[in-house]
């Protein structure tokens, strides 16, 4: 039976990879798709997911936006790596699908406790806004709701300062919130996902496919990949979020380890650094985990079957 | 015309006073009654406020629960002011109201949305919660609230630590998300508050209403006196949240001063003061307020004469 | 028997008359004098100082350079206030004094350590880094100094932020250090010196006097005056340094209350503030008093007699 | 020509064996010791550190004794991982060694200054108390000091918390304004010192020495080992503080990396975390470097080089 997710983005390149995983996958399930503001404002992830969606032949599948800015912090989107867009590089068809008129955070509350307990696994690769709102004020979910993992921290070095990666610090409070809650956790974060590169090999194995999905994540791909070299020193881009989808669909592609994990909400180098504590073996009652080391061949083998499976949907 | 609040509260005995208030005065329209864990449990303050709404004999007006917990810290409540009950000292009636199902955030957005702007002034009475989840949830409430008058703060002094008051030390992130909103804000903290004592004479005046009403009111002050001689060392009990009632009702029972307002976040002996730039006059697109200075007999003028207005209800 | 005073100061245009009050009031024996960063640079303040000992005609005092900078934090002088020689206004002459080549930390240690236990008093109207790292250096005049009776803080309202005094927030890891320690401690912050206003009445009294010592301090008070006119919004400028040192003549020219103070290290709108808590009386233990109510026209009287006991001394 | 170090330390197993290293190889000159509190209070790594000279048969070098506690923290000792002694598992010998008279603090400005610039390396391998009052006290030895090559932090997990070594979190203000001078300063932290464990084999090679010094360290390594067995779950004990000496006497023991460097003050979870950006390649300008690999064979290949030069010192 596949395991039915909701995911909650901000497309974003490696956003829409994920949202295509996620459809193309068979092992998957996506029950709901919302939207947050961070790789670019609201307005314009929205539109990305919807356009996405298009491209990837999705139906039947709600989409609604959320969050337009963090709990606390002004809102900070990353144009420069992601374009004025939020998506740039290829063509963005007109979304067909019309958004859901629920607010995400009521999307979220409602999809999970329209369901039993332990059916849904949250998915966030996006700041943790909505997710963060939802449990506050729907506290039930937390218990309902079967894992969260998410795309997002860092334990050991930061992409947006020294110690913290972009989805954490831009909404650390909502962060807090997520990593304190009792359901269990999976953080798949940049010790993590720098080792999802999409190296020449890959590219390759994408552009083979041959469908309009393929030739779409490639254009992605070569923007993302162009941002990332000028602007992180990276010689091919890290694909971050589809990890965590493909953590759901086969948790064997990457090594995790039981931690303590914890969000600095007060540190003048350190905000919004996630902390994990491997002093020790973690105690038995502890509920995280971080990601670790990514098996690079079946994680891209998984990327390729999906688009493979998407083929070249009806426009 | 009257003024149309939404009273979001946690009573607590003062909050169950700014209830009646608000009711009995004819120049309040009281549209909604929301709660907010603070005082005590969110269960607890949701009863009494409806068991308050059977002593005052509101009816036609919906009330609704919201937060069971602040946004980032765990909760903490003040029994040994309020008590068990978080009203302890009066028998406390069944309530004969059923609550609205919508949640206190939705019930506030619905509300300020189905108005024109300007039409509704929030008045928060406890923790924030309710009101920073609504406006980041419906960000377009902050512009068409017509103003938040909140009890809460203190910029000199305050209660549950040495510069924090309840209110806001309680919920400091969702105070922090309120009091920089672009919404005008009057903080009506201890500074105004530690002057609205109930002296002898004031219990005397009410007691002299002669109702069931007045009577309920009398026990509250007599159990709520005692905890604040025990606790906090008061000869009299400060009867803090009526004051911001008062407020919206006639600006002129106390001096306010405009000037810079800020929650502070990460301090360690200071978290969660509202802090307050008295160095130069305030700026002009300053947005916020401090009350400084309470006509004390016409602030309980006001609170005698609502007990008069609501009478004997019909239980 | 006069008490003895070490004055750790920046002169500074209220050091300079508190050097001449502790210098001409015959219940004070000054047994140094110490500079230390602040309202400038250590050089400036440090011929300032020497300059101001020519002035008064202080001869047999050792005079002694400290810290060039806070602990923690950079430099950070008062230009706007003080001028750029941080003494403007009057033509300061060169001195004659020799400083001492001792550091000033080895000069308080020295001083304190050659006195029996309790007869030196410290009087710190400057940052407190000289202070800090002395008791650091040498933990056992801890128990040696008398009192520590300092300059510096607010607890209802700062001058270099909202919250904060500019003696604390320039080196707030070292005043947390001094008002830590075991010795008893009074702060004579903004809440007293701001009552310490240089009225015409005022400096009138000191013209009258008529020597060149009350001239110098005429032409001090008028620079003064005039900066914070324009820079703080005074009508007539507060002298506050001279504040400390009359209350180490007399005590009853102020009020002071017992009460636990504690220096704020990690706030973001409050990081330097001295935080007083008044919730309950104070422990019998407290070793802290702050100074809340100044007789103004006693101290002044002090600063006209000591201006006249001094005379005209020879150049 | 040998390197002239001065070793500021807390002996501490580590901290003995560093000094026998300093002491024992041809390529330092150690021309004082100075000692501070840290893994025991002041007046037991005083006394440890002349114990050790005895051991190790060290004349001629003054050995003085620093601050007693960190500048704004209160001391916490390490009596867990060292013993009650600081020096637990050998017999001390009495030392016959007198101290200096003059303060650590002073003894280094003095040694710093006496010497031509560029002479002097400081080894601190406890807190850096004393290093930071000397530079606070005597800024020109910032530009005088060869280099800083210092044990402490960790940039990727703590030891004393999820993020902190001991050596910085004891004491983090004065981490903060040793990492921030301008002396060139390298840092053998924890993600280096954890590699230099004392295998069984290394255990035999010194023990194959054969002489009185080689049987203590033996007996230093056994009680050290134990306790890092039991509270820190490591087979072998990782001997922290040597590696900062091999460093100064060959830097190609082990591999560094520039890169910028910072101590956290006001984290909740991350206080005196060491926080290295290693997200570019360091600017031209970066005064910092942090040790990452090390050659375990030649590093301990410099101990046992090291105690076969002492000998059997005659006692």
């Amino acid at each position: 039976m596949p395991r039915k997710i909701i995911l909650d983005c901000d497309p974003g390149h490696d956003d829409a990879i994920a949202l295509l995983l996620a459809h193309g996958n068979p092992d998957i399930e996506l029950v709901a798709v919302t939207t947050v503001v961070g790789n670019q404002t609201l307005e314009k992830v929205t539109r990305n997911a919807l356009s996405v969606a298009r491209v990837a032949g999705i139906t039947g599948v709600p989409f609604a936006a959320g969050c337009s800015r963090p709990l606390v912090r002004a809102a900070e989107v990353a144009g420069a790596i992601h374009g004025d867009s939020g998506l740039d590089g290829p063509v963005l068809p007109e979304p067909t699908l019309e958004l859901d008129p629920r607010h995400a955070v009521d999307l979220i509350i409602d999809t999970v406790m329209a369901h039993e307990p332990g059916e849904i696994t949250l998915v966030p690769t996006g700041g943790l806004t909505n997710i963060a709102m939802a449990v506050r004020k729907e506290p039930r979910i937390a218990s309902r709701v079967r894992e969260v993992v998410l795309m997002g921290g860092a334990y050991a070095g930061g992409n947006w300062s020294a110690t913290s990666e972009f989805n954490i610090i831009i909404d650390p409070e909502a962060a807090h919130i997520v990593f304190n809650e009792t359901w269990p956790l999976t953080m798949v974060g940049l010790d993590l996902t720098h080792q999802a590169l999409a190296t020449p090999e890959v590219a390759a194995a994408i552009e083979a496919v041959g469908t309009a999905p393929a030739r779409f994540v490639g254009e992605l791909l070569e923007f993302f990949g162009e941002t990332y070299r000028e602007h992180q020193g990276f010689d091919y881009p890290p694909v971050h979020d589809p990890c965590a989808v493909a953590y759901v669909i086969d948790p064997s592609v990457m090594t995790v380890r039981k931690t303590p994990l914890d969000v600095e909400l007060t540190g003048t180098l350190t905000l919004g650094m996630t902390v994990a504590d491997f002093r020790a073996p973690a105690p038995s009652d502890c509920t995280t985990q971080v990601a670790t080391a990514l098996d690079h061949p079946r994680f891209w083998a998984l990327i390729v079957d999906a688009l493979e499976r998407i083929g070249d949907p009806t426009p």
